[in-house]
């Protein structure tokens, strides 16, 4: 071993030890006839310190150390005469008797610190220096710790973790799959999985009851920011149980999961809102609630006053926004374009400012009395010096328009602080969506999800309206993850196909696995999956992904680091029998 | 939750508890006015009792049970009036007082037993019914069990698991890469791993001191038994450390290993050999060490006796078989034609008898007098009642030939005893490997493999010779890991490419990442990978590592579960700008 200790672990106990420390050299300064050299590790910094009366040769040798030189210092745990409490070596400091350099180092591409001069370019082409720096190895350590308590919680709750294969079968629905040319079987290709789905209701039917894999998934999405192309999910399936049972399981899970990586206790049972009240008081299926400013429908209360566009809505909705009756003409003008950029997609904004001195102003003052105006503010949940600002549209898009303004608001009032965590379960998502394109119902979730029973009456009548046993996790207006309780009664399963137009061949080519597995004896069963690059990024306060994971792929889904995709050699082609067709061609 | 209870907890200290149950039928038996049900899950059998007097309408529903129906039973913990020892729910039955069918199963096309009658395809199709086997959920236990003490140990050592991609660049040298088409970049692949090297030594650039990773491989290789073209390694490397550490951190995952899984304690160094003595008394780099039978080299005993095979050959052989002086004329014809079957290759086969009375019996009686013979046996370790076997060529080949044999006699003598297990490090591998075929030298195990420092001096000139900081951690006769000390010196490193006959061109084209990042301050380090599947079959005694792989691919790389690889769509073809090459224009 090169080393005795770590850069992260010694202190005043320690003092007079005589210890061997080896690192990166992150500074080196000079005072007077002293040198005091940073040395750094993933566990911390230590301070190593030359003194050029006592050896002036050795502290030459310190002097001459460029940054991130990898060295070996031995020397003796000293009493520092000026202590440093920001760091939790900062009461001792190395002094050196001993100091070898094991590699040098050209100077990096850019600093490692905290705050780096590097553009995004550069520090993911040097991946390798980017990790030295002290936020990301957080990130990476945090994402450690959070798989290995994952297990932890899991595996004392009887969950066996068990891994389905990379190399499966490509089906045609859902999103795209990455597909790896077979090259014994001519013409063939495998597919990398969008998520082991199959697999896990499959191990159901096998018996193992309760089933978890932390486990990559791939999925060949056109570019969209903070998307990886390989990305991984807690994957998890539970027989012999009911929605309540999952919720109860997993909520213990995210409790776990706060306690060891944030030290917060969470003694309350998770508060849950069904999709409905979701969508219509926050404008999401993932709502954040940290904050209030719950959307109002309004659409009553300000029809037939003469004001054509709310008389032609579908829906007319109103947040109140916490003492900002005070905005000025040029703040509500800049609100009212910001909705309005295609990314929001309204038509407009309308405002009443409920001020101070209960004065009322709004900019359809024209049609509203100012008792009017004032019942409106109220019922939106607006007191005196706050703002409502009022959207109005078709039902489903303008409560989404609100729900992003609402977020937008939060932001700008500080309502979202990254330190707080405010976990909620959305559940009785809706089992249907309709697709206008194709006039048709879609499975929201999976064909395999079982619908509510209490709505078993109103599937062929009613399918719009009918609700899934399916549940999403949601923290801070992030969904962390999602499951349903799945359908194990052929009768029902046969049912759920015919809604939702399968024929039973086109049935038996997507699903003919696990259609026949059922015919022997399938449990009660259902799960959830979470996305682990997400829930990590949340705990470590990052706003991407990429802060916690190792080596991201670009928004090109490219690895700039070690040049991936890349084109192979023309004899790989031959073996796997492909030509690549011309762009040309195309 | 369905269920209070799973099948296998129950004991007598539960009698007259009112439980719920839910799993399989395994068995339903009529004896008079009584009906027994086996009723299985995971975690064992709880045998279910009807009685008719009691309730006729009860016992006749459990009479019509099938096999693998699904149930729930509610009723009585009782106690047995015939006592099962051999399951430890054995002191109690439930006496049923409601019995609900979940599911019913269709006849399942093998019998779900420890013995089944079903064919290997049948069960591998059929593969979630082959997992409900007792067998195969034990496999599958026992290797959760082990990546999860894997997980604890590390962790417990400091080590982070750190998730490497998947989806990376294609090189050309070694084995064949699985690729993956990207649709974005035309014409442009990934690869996906064969294992994380690159990025396990970039990881240690980045100052990940301590890394691992339980982590999926792919390898295009051809058909062979007992290979998957996925398989999953503990990847592990570390900074700061040279192989002693190694060896010690990793013999002490072995024996964590072996106290947790299979509740033996190794309070003894693991035994090292070099790996000269492994091929000179083994015939082999993995020698199962749980017997003698060593091979020794009688080549200076036997020439020049007139003996023309012997006289010719470079290197003669023997070993010694315990107890088998008596061996017939057929079993020594058969022995004889099962070395010179293409798999061993030998061209034939000598023998001494050492009879118990001290008489002695060779095949080349005629060239060795009775005492020559005696010395001879004598030297190769045999004793009265011994045989002694002996095969002759060139040095390496005639040493793998005999180290087969050796195997081969271990068997037949029962010396290879499942439940002895024997680790053994194998180190100072070889630094070069040459090859007949281009007439130059490889890396045996990557260029990046450090030299043994006392052999710096004969690399140019001797490199045959030269020795490597390369090691495997070897069980009863089976590789189940190993690793190296890589170069972190890159004048050290320009030279072991110049041997290797890299230009520098062809060096950057294959490693240009990790390259550069060693200009960055590389650590000192090393590390090691194991086969998981390999070492959790080896736990499990198991011959395949099917036994321990929920979803195995057979031997010609296809899942004929899932039916993968399969044909994908014209247009996903068209979206990867791909077109399959007709088989007749190859």
């Amino acid at each position: 071993m090169y080393r005795t200790h770590n850069c992260g672990e010694l202190r005043a106990a320690d003092i007079n030890k005589t210890v061997t420390l080896c690192g990166w050299v992150q500074k080196v300064r000079n005072l007077g006839g002293m040198t005091f050299v940073d040395l750094r590790d993933r566990y911390g910094i230590t301070q190593l310190v030359f003194n050029t009366e006592t050896n002036a040769e050795l502290c030459e040798k310190a002097r001459k150390l460029g940054r991130e030189f990898v060295i070996q210092a031995i020397g003796v745990v000293t009493e520092r005469s000026s202590k440093n409490k920001d760091i939790p070596t900062g009461d001792i400091e190395i002094t050196v008797q001993e100091l070898n350099i094991l590699n040098k180092s050209e100077i990096p591409p850019f600093t490692i610190e905290d705050n780096t001069d590097g553009g995004e370019d550069l520090l993911m082409k040097y991946r390798y220096l980017d990790i030295r720096r002290r936020p990301i190895i957080k990130g990476l350590q945090l994402r450690n710790k959070m798989s290995f308590e994952v297990r932890r919680y899991l595996d004392g709750h009887s969950f066996m973790e068990v891994e389905t294969p990379m190399l499966i079968k490509s089906t045609p629905e859902g999103a795209r799959d990455y597909v790896v040319p077979s090259r014994i079987h001519h013409g063939e290709f495998y597919a990398l999985p969008q998520s082991p789905q199959q697999y896990k209701q499959l191990l159901m039917v096998a018996g193992i009851d309760r089933y978890y894999q932390i486990v990559k998934c791939f999925r060949d999405e056109d570019l969209r920011a903070d998307r990886q192309p390989e990305f991984t999910q807690i994957d998890c399936e539970m027989s012999f149980v009911e929605q309540e049972d999952v919720l109860q399981v997993f909520e213990g899970l995210a409790k776990h999961l706060f306690k060891e990586i944030k030290g917060i206790d969470m003694n309350y049972q998770f508060p849950r809102m069904v999709w409905k009240d979701a969508m219509e008081q926050y404008g999401s299926d993932k709502p954040d609630i940290r904050f209030g400013m719950k959307i109002h429908n309004i659409t009553d209360k300000v029809k037939n006053h003469g004001f054509k566009v709310f008389d032609d809505a579908e829906y007319v909705c109103a947040i109140a926004v916490g003492g900002c009756a005070n905005y000025s003409r040029k703040q509500l003008d800049e609100i009212t374009e910001w909705v309005k950029r295609p990314q929001v997609g309204a038509k407009g904004l309308v405002y009443i400012k409920y001020n101070e001195d209960n004065t009322i102003k709004s900019s359809v003052d024209k049609f509203y009395s100012p008792e009017e105006l004032t019942e409106i503010a109220k019922f939106s949940g607006a007191g005196t010096g706050d703002l409502v600002l009022i959207l109005c549209g078709k039902k489903l898009p303008v409560l989404n328009q609100m729900g992003v303004l609402r977020i937008e608001m939060g932001n700008r009032l500080g309502l979202r602080d990254k330190n707080i965590f405010a976990p909620l379960w959305v559940v009785d998502f809706p089992l249907f969506e309709w697709d206008e394109a194709t006039q048709r119902f879609y499975a929201m979730h999976h064909p395999f999800t079982s619908p509510k029973k209490e709505d078993y009456d109103i599937l062929e009548t009613n399918p719009g309206e009918a609700r899934a046993n399916a549940y999403d996790l949601v923290i801070n207006g992030i969904e962390i993850g999602g499951g349903s309780i799945r359908i194990h009664d052929s009768a029902l399963q046969v049912r759920m196909f015919k809604l939702l137009g399968f024929t039973e061949e086109k049935a038996q080519a997507q699903f003919s696995c696990l259609i026949n597995a059922f015919k022997y004896g399938a449990p009660p069963h259902g799960g959830l999956a979470f996305g682990l690059d997400r829930w990590a990024a949340l705990l470590n306060g990052s706003d991407s992904i990429k802060d916690v994971i190792a080596f991201p792929k670009n928004n090109a889904a490219r690895d700039i680091m070690i040049d991936a995709p890349s084109k192979i050699s023309d004899e790989q082609l031959d073996e796997l029998s492909l030509i690549i067709k011309p762009l040309t061609d195309k």
